[in-house]
């Protein structure tokens, strides 16, 4: 089989997997083509993962194929946007059928979940990674910047945090999992190899959140993010952060709650809202919880229950650090 | 300087090049957003070069900046599409901060020069390789496919081919080139350092060229594809193919037409038109050459100069094999 009978082959069927109205054309040509609908802007976002940066050497094929297209949707649900396509570039240290089956059902899994449709790529050969750009429709005028958080705006996320990074040793088998419930074991494995994009609720929020964006360097990063982009200071309720139970059975309170604040790839929402939004929001979303508010000034505001700042020196992941 | 403020120092020359009219926003929030001109579909491309593999692992960094963007860009033009933006995932072993100031200066002059702008991408670390997407717009019903060939089309290519790969045991200093004559050394290093997209013949071919793609893999296996999706027999004279003179000066005739027929990375563009076209299109782009017609049947026959079929076992570079 040679390179163009490998790409076909393996990845037909997320090029075929639901959506596909505002593709004009997909895998084959020079370019794929898609066509917006009226009144719609494209969102575009490229994620790259290294294998033993951003995941194990030995990651299970199927799982990662999942967890990529995963990570990178996560972006077009945080501009608000609706899925149309994506590419894929993979560089392979070798042309192994099994692993590509593999990877290729996990991928197809995850496109059908998210009605996105392989629309184009690229296969090379060299160390395991991948890229994948994705492209969305988002209304005009309705996208969910960084940059649109207002005074008085209440701070939410979209979920619990920290059970990605704390599944972490548990991924790399670093960690004594045999004491652990199944229950916990397997909410810290989905934790890290299947986040949910939050599509539903990105594109809900046009139009009401003020601002927003997904939770991928940890929450404290993240809002440090909205807080530069929007000139406001975003103050944090230490004591309302929904910590992932998983992490707390695993972890205990403490480092669980760092894993929220700092350990990222939770891939949760956060975001800004009015507060006269939430009631009817909490009812379609019940998971959303109103973490902290926006205030004057600049940067991120750790509070304690009796409203102390509470110091952080970690200000999440960088690849140089 | 950490992550975020090494992406932004370095490509912001990138992000603020010529265009930009249909970007809404660039760099720096979840994703990008673009919006098509009214009547045009987004033509989407995305490629990877990894060293070692598509560029020596010394590669000068300006040179590999430049190649790499006009490399993807080529893929724009043979759609007939006008570029628009792109993203950029480079993966770096280390934080080079000399390394990534030449890298970015080769990469905004090409971004300059195709009047194309960096809206977003991705920082990671790891064996050096980028992945870059570009986007393009391109008018409703006038893409150039790969499979609008038709019986009695002529077969054309834009200039000069081989040469790009005449120049790789130069590129790696495989060869002795002290008894080259400068201007021939100049030239074999621009055709594999600087291929020019060929974005203004791309849009000129818009509604004429029947078929286009741009010569990446070499003219047989290229030609091949248009075969393949036309569903017609296409027809190379031998003798009328344009083979590069810096071509010919380092490696004589033979082997010179063997680069320009399965060499690649020329980033030409090869299409089909109906001969009545031709006069007009020679008038505006005197390099266009008649190379072959297209014919009932399949894939690709090379002939010689007496219309016999000429053998040939090479069908262009595949990673895998």
């Amino acid at each position: 089989m040679n390179e163009f009978e490998l790409i076909q082959h393996f990845f037909t069927r997320s090029a075929c997997a639901q959506g596909g109205e505002h593709i004009l054309l997909g895998i084959g040509d020079d370019c794929a083509l898609l066509q917006m609908p009226a009144g719609h802007s494209c969102a575009v976002s490229t994620d790259t993962l290294v294998s033993g940066i951003h995941f194990p050497d030995n990651a299970p094929a199927c799982l990662l194929g999942q967890r990529a297209l995963a990570v990178a949707v996560s972006d077009l649900a945080a501009m608000g946007a609706t899925p149309v396509g994506f590419t894929l570039a993979i560089t392979l240290p070798e042309l192994d059928a099994a692993w590509l089956q593999a990877f290729s059902t996990g991928l197809s899994a995850m496109a059908q979940q998210c009605a996105i449709r392989l629309i184009g790529g690229d296969t090379t050969r060299g160390p395991l990674a991948m890229t994948l750009t994705v492209m969305g429709a988002v209304p005009d005028q309705q996208a969910l910047l960084r940059s649109g958080a207002q005074v008085g705006d209440l701070l939410c996320v979209s979920g619990s945090l920290g059970a990605a990074a704390a599944a972490v040793p548990v991924v790399l088998n670093e960690t004594a999992s045999d004491t652990l419930a199944e229950s916990t074991l397997q909410a810290l494995l989905a934790a890290y190899w299947s986040p949910q994009p939050q599509l539903k609720l990105g594109q809900y929020l046009r139009g009401k959140a003020h601002a927003a964006l997904d939770i991928s360097d940890g929450l404290l990063a993240d809002c440090g993010h909205i807080a530069k982009a929007s000139n406001v200071c975003v103050q944090i309720q230490q004591a309302q952060i929904p910590v992932a139970t998983a992490a707390y059975e695993l972890l205990g309170a403490e480092q669980a709650l760092q894993c929220a604040l700092s350990g990222g790839d939770d891939y949760q929402l956060a975001f800004t809202l009015p507060s006269e939004q939430l009631a009817s929001l909490q009812q379609q979303f019940a998971d959303v919880c109103v973490v902290g508010q926006v205030c004057a000034g600049a940067g991120v505001q750790l509070l304690d229950a009796a409203g102390r700042i509470v110091r952080q020196s970690y200000n999440g992941y960088q690849h140089f650090n």
